[in-house]
């Protein structure tokens, strides 16, 4: 079964093209869930006539977009807190009132694997009504074996239940746990030696992820996270240099990392690094606006390196609790001053990357996932710069309409 | 026909209750599309047995949601003027690429009263989407006498269009129009002698509005259009000290106007004059946060002084191209600090307030019309807490589902 989408503007994002490979008068030919060809409209007819033909009307078509950094699956939510917090009530006083991440740990813990997919489902299809076709979930308010499997089995489900490609990472290395608050290196040796091989073994995890902060894990316990997952063959990822430089970007690099995300206090060398290393900066604009951050991470510097840069919602019930991604393109126009083809490869092409997916989706070209969103807009920058408003007109995943 | 919707938690904004006015097992009827009770659900037996019962289900129950302070008919788009900023260009090269507020015009002068009615109901219907039941719409991109009235009659047919309650303001004083740069008294004269008595006389406007400002109009030019208002019968709003503190605020209140909206840069005299005269502070976060200005209002100033404060979208194709209130709760809170209480008073009772319709709508309490949003929360935080999120759960505008 082949399908033509024709008399499109196709954002193809292929590099050889330049900007966002756009092709004005474009075409694309999907056979069996694959891209099996992209090019003028004027040229279809080579392609073949066996084909379903879809007229896009002129609209826009982009790679399906890619939610690469969120957290997505958690109990409860943390609205109460906020409310708090506006009404002036100091941290302790929220803290009494049952807030702050220790409340998501304790809300996720009780609620089933049945709950879990339940609620991340509703804040997934807003996602996926906006044209996402892949998205990444971690783990990381369990914070046991049980409860990190259960969300890493919670996230995998979303993946079954929608048309949506699903990658997920275990945050064991989140936070410090109530229950280990005085015993941090017994916490590092239960997800050393217990839950990262045992995810693993289950194949519950794509990759493993960790926070690199004052207030969570520092450079020798995160190093000593990501040797393991070095040794179980998992790629790794950092929460690095969001609220101080403690060099996480350097680290992430060192080990070869997918991304380092955040990157708010990056330096130079960190930028170097991590060009070096390729790995992907994955700007996190949600949780910069939502913290009242003032320091936007070092753009002109990932620019000046070559490091690719991927943007994402981080969508999580403290900092972020944010479920749309056309609004997290507009922050990072309007917050860091990317551009619009910085913005829109940021969601397709380099956020792929930034979960080695590289290969299978993130642009148009034959050979990857048709993974397509179709959008009723004349160019592509009115998908950045509209703030609250969808203009998506379909959905395709895996070549199937969605 | 009676209307009955019991078992939900009843944010009524009632002012007597205090806060958010919540009845917390609630319950409210409806009769010929004015609200005839609202109390306690454990009361219902006494209203009365034949009615139509429809079961909340505990969900929260808000007044419909308005929006006080729009543009949202106008031509065109400026998302490649938006792209060319990014992207490092100049205002003068903006410009001469035939940006700026002049590009707006011209499409707007260009589009016939349909294109305008097509292209609004678009961004409405996003609005809709999330409860709103009540919008204001200004002219102020026609800037002749032709396509000031093609504006407002375009805006008077998104209420017939849709169901939701129209407000329209007429903002022939919003710029010098391109025709007029080297003659301002000449476009005043126009304004005052021919747009405003035009309009008047043709029941196109609700009230008049003018943009005061270093770039736009001084105290002296707005003063004469607001005397012609009077003159007219028509109520007054104000674009007042977005940019700079011109003293709009105060020459808002000496002429008791509804409004005076933005107030970025209005001193505490400012804040007196208005809580004096009874002017209601709109607040516009998505402007501030479009053009990244660094100076919030002053809301200490405005709760000092018992100033009432409404938010609003600003909706418009320049500095708020913002469809969505909810974002813009979110907006007010993470940037001007306001309470999650005064934030849903901002889109209800007091944004009512701002628009003249204080005994109509805004508050869930007898004799009003039945304007309802009804969500699927738990609380009212939960409005403003999630971002691109819309737990909307269903519309009731004048007493019939919408
Ligand atoms: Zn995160
Ligand atoms: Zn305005």
């Amino acid at each position: 079964m082949k399908t033509l989408w024709t008399n499109g503007k196709i954002a193809t994002l292929n590099p050889a093209l330049g900007g966002i490979g756009l092709i004005e008068d474009g075409a694309l030919l999907a056979e069996n869930g694959r891209i099996a060809w992209v090019g003028p409209a004027s040229e279809t007819s080579a392609v073949g006539s066996d084909c379903k033909t879809i007229d896009l009307e002129g609209r826009l078509v982009t790679p399906g977009l890619i939610d690469c950094h969120t957290h997505i699956v958690h109990g409860g939510n943390r609205a109460h807190e906020f409310e708090l917090r506006l009404a002036g009530a100091s941290y302790e006083e929220v803290a009494r009132a049952g807030g702050g991440i220790v409340s998501t740990v304790k809300a996720t813990r009780g609620a089933s694997e049945d709950d879990l997919v339940a609620s991340a489902l509703k804040r997934l299809d807003t996602l996926l009504s906006e044209g996402v076709t892949t998205i990444e979930v971690k783990s990381g308010y369990g914070l046991d074996l049980e409860s990190e499997a259960k969300m890493l089995r919670a996230a995998r489900r979303l993946g079954k239940e929608r048309a949506v490609t699903v990658r997920t990472s275990c945050l064991a290395a989140h936070a410090l746990p109530p229950d280990y608050k005085d015993d941090r290196a017994g916490y590092l040796d239960l997800v050393v030696d217990e839950i990262l091989p045992k995810i693993a073994a289950e194949g519950l995890a794509d990759a493993v992820d960790a926070f690199m902060e004052g207030i969570a894990f520092d450079g020798v316990e995160t190093a000593r996270v990501f040797e393991k997952a070095k040794a179980l063959g998992l790629p790794v990822k950092l929460h690095a240099d969001q609220l101080s430089n403690l060099h996480g970007a350097a680290l992430a690099a060192r080990f070869g990392a997918l991304s380092a995300d955040h990157l708010e206090y990056t330096d130079e060398a960190g930028a170097a690094a991590m060009a070096k290393a390729g790995t992907v900066a994955v700007l996190l604009p949600g949780a910069y606006y939502t913290i009242r951050e003032t320091q936007a991470p070092p753009v002109a510097a990932f620019r000046a390196q070559g490091v690719k840069m991927a943007i994402a919602t981080d969508c999580n019930p403290g900092t972020s609790p944010l479920t749309s991604l056309l609004l997290t393109m507009n922050m990072s126009a309007t917050l860091f001053r990317l551009t619009v083809d910085e913005i829109i490869a940021g969601v397709t092409r380099e956020a792929a990357r930034a979960l080695g997916l590289q290969d299978e989706t993130g642009t148009l070209e034959a050979g990857k996932r048709c993974d397509l969103a179709i959008w009723d807009v004349e160019r592509a920058a009115e998908l950045v710069y509209r703030i609250g408003f969808n203009p998506l007109h379909a959905r395709v995943h895996g070549g199937k309409p969605a």
